[in-house]
């Protein structure tokens, strides 16, 4: 069996039994029931991830992929596609934005050059590229399906050599100039949902601007007539490496059983198309921040999660997640260190 | 002068210098402008507090002020009386909410008897109890002028403290059951706004205790007749001890020029009061979480400030606050560690 359905055989539901210990033992607590509101709920998806409540988060990892897009030369982005790589080599020098939040929140980073037109010079960055950029999706399809296939098997191969080395928990980023005309793409092909509603201005765009790349995005999915019902034909047609990578991740952090953290639009998208592959995958994703993307929301909709964190970025990268680990290691110490009204010679006085 | 006018008197606006080079700052670093979204703003406002930008959050300070209520006489909650000293001596033991997620974040808890009803053993607490509990706010005044400007005095005293003490930033929370019946009569007072939009179940009243409750609320604000314009008269006439003596801290912290986070509901009622002494004060706060309390939107919309988090929680305490802290630290590192177009050679390139 190749990589990809393995990976998808080995996806199974959340564990109810610790989930409902979870819940009972959040319920003990010096608290009102469900007074932390959605930190009890991440921590009894802990549970239901890890097999057991509580645990901690001693090693995290966010994983960047960064791709080009062919989709570019239609001047879908503000900024020049050579910056991609660049800014791949600003953030192992530590000085990019997930960078800086990364090293705030105890997180490593890893980061693959897993389809970038340009080569880069710093050897930490691990060189997986499968081509140089994705083709112009306006004009063709962005890739062929073997290759989406390689771009979602390295996901799920970095994802978990990532955990092989000890991580407890994923985050997801990505840089690519012009990938948020692909990954709209890749969220008006799965869902159909108006264009209006889910593309936003990426890095800076003006009015005209919107009203060009939703113009291209509309004229790349009749080209490209990809089919909603198969995850690997969307992330081919219309997709980037980025995103497919990204996907690879989701499904190789289900199968393994460790929580993973959404970033913001592009990596949602990855997690929808990773969700169309395996609908279980979902159950152990956190969804971190609502982007100012506007697709974010159509994204929670799909997915059914809520993000932890309004602060209205736009960034990728995977800043976000370096953010949402910090809660999500607050809701584990919750069921780890708090006291019990028994403790304390109380019965417990659900109201 | 008394110790409150002087305090007010020593409250000027944000360094709009400082925010002008910090903004500067900001479009030069390694991102879209404005990509990092509200962490922007963040690092923004803090300039205008400090007077320079970046700087750091070496220590962190949660002040805790306990306080019984007389309304709770009227079953307004669904918590006995006695529970608030109880939980007042799980904090500094470390087993509370916020003595966990305070711990979480690198920070301290000052935990103040301002007016607990019963006695608290641990030594630890700071006992400053202006009298055992409020009176009834159903059948007369929760406290006299004098008690409420001790009070609030007692919060400036206490905020100085923790700020000679070294504290870069304060956290604001509460312990007394049937304080959010006294914080929604407040801000209904300092308001008009419709009782249904601001009040909620507090600790987990059912459909009828919350329509007892608007009708507690409704009857105290009409037998008091707080005055609207007059903030010490409103939070004596319809406050709380624990209410009053934030307001003092956020009016403190203000003199003093240091950031102070507004954790949920209660808190929040007493940023609002402060607010109403000094219009000003409001520019060195930052709103945590949008709490489970229907209240804080209506807050969130008197004093200017957006949410950080969407948790939903409803613990009080400070939990918040310890939340937001690594948030407001994201921003501050972002000022101080991440690297320019400058720094790669390249020129800005904004759009």
């Amino acid at each position: 069996m190749d990589l990809l359905n393995k990976t998808l055989s080995h996806i199974q539901p959340l564990n109810e039994n610790a989930m409902q210990q979870a819940r009972e033992r959040l319920d003990s607590l010096l608290k009102p029931p469900g007074s932390l509101g959605r930190l009890e709920e991440i921590a009894v998806v802990m549970a239901g991830i890890t097999g057991s409540g509580g645990g901690s988060l001693k090693k995290k990892t966010i994983i960047v992929m960064c791709a080009d897009n062919g989709v570019t030369d239609e001047m879908v982005s503000s900024f020049p596609r050579a910056i991609s790589a660049l800014v791949a080599e600003t953030m192992l020098g530590g000085i990019s934005g997930v960078s800086v939040l990364a090293r705030h929140a105890g997180a490593e980073i890893m980061v693959i050059d897993i389809g970038l037109e340009g080569d880069v010079s710093d050897g930490r960055i691990i060189n997986r590229k499968i081509r140089r950029a994705t083709g112009n999706i306006a004009r063709g399809p962005a890739m062929d399906r073997e290759e989406a296939l390689r771009a979602i098997e390295t996901g799920i191969e970095l994802a978990s050599s990532a955990i092989d080395r000890g991580a407890d928990i994923l985050g997801t980023g990505e840089i690519g100039i012009g990938n948020t005309t692909t990954a709209s793409a890749v969220l008006h092909a799965f869902t159909g949902k108006n264009l209006d509603e889910i593309v936003g201005r990426g890095a800076g765009l003006s009015d005209e601007g919107l009203l060009h790349k939703k113009d291209v995005i509309r004229r790349a999915v009749e080209l490209n007539r990809p089919d909603p019902d198969d995850g690997v034909d969307v992330l081919s047609r219309v997709g980037g490496f980025d995103i497919a990578g990204l996907a690879g991740c989701y499904l190789a952090a289900a199968a393994r059983r460790k929580p993973i953290v959404i970033d913001g639009f592009i990596a949602g998208v990855a997690a929808v198309a990773a969700m169309k592959m395996a609908p279980a995958a979902r159950d152990f994703m956190f969804a971190s921040h609502a982007s100012a993307e506007p697709g974010v929301s159509a994204i929670s909709g799909v997915l059914g999660l809520a993000p932890m964190l309004a602060l209205e970025m736009r960034l990728g990268e995977g800043t976000g997640c370096a953010l949402a680990f910090h809660i999500i290691e607050a809701a584990l110490k919750i069921m780890n260190e708090m006291g019990t009204f028994k403790d304390i010679g109380m019965e417990a006085t659900a109201p």
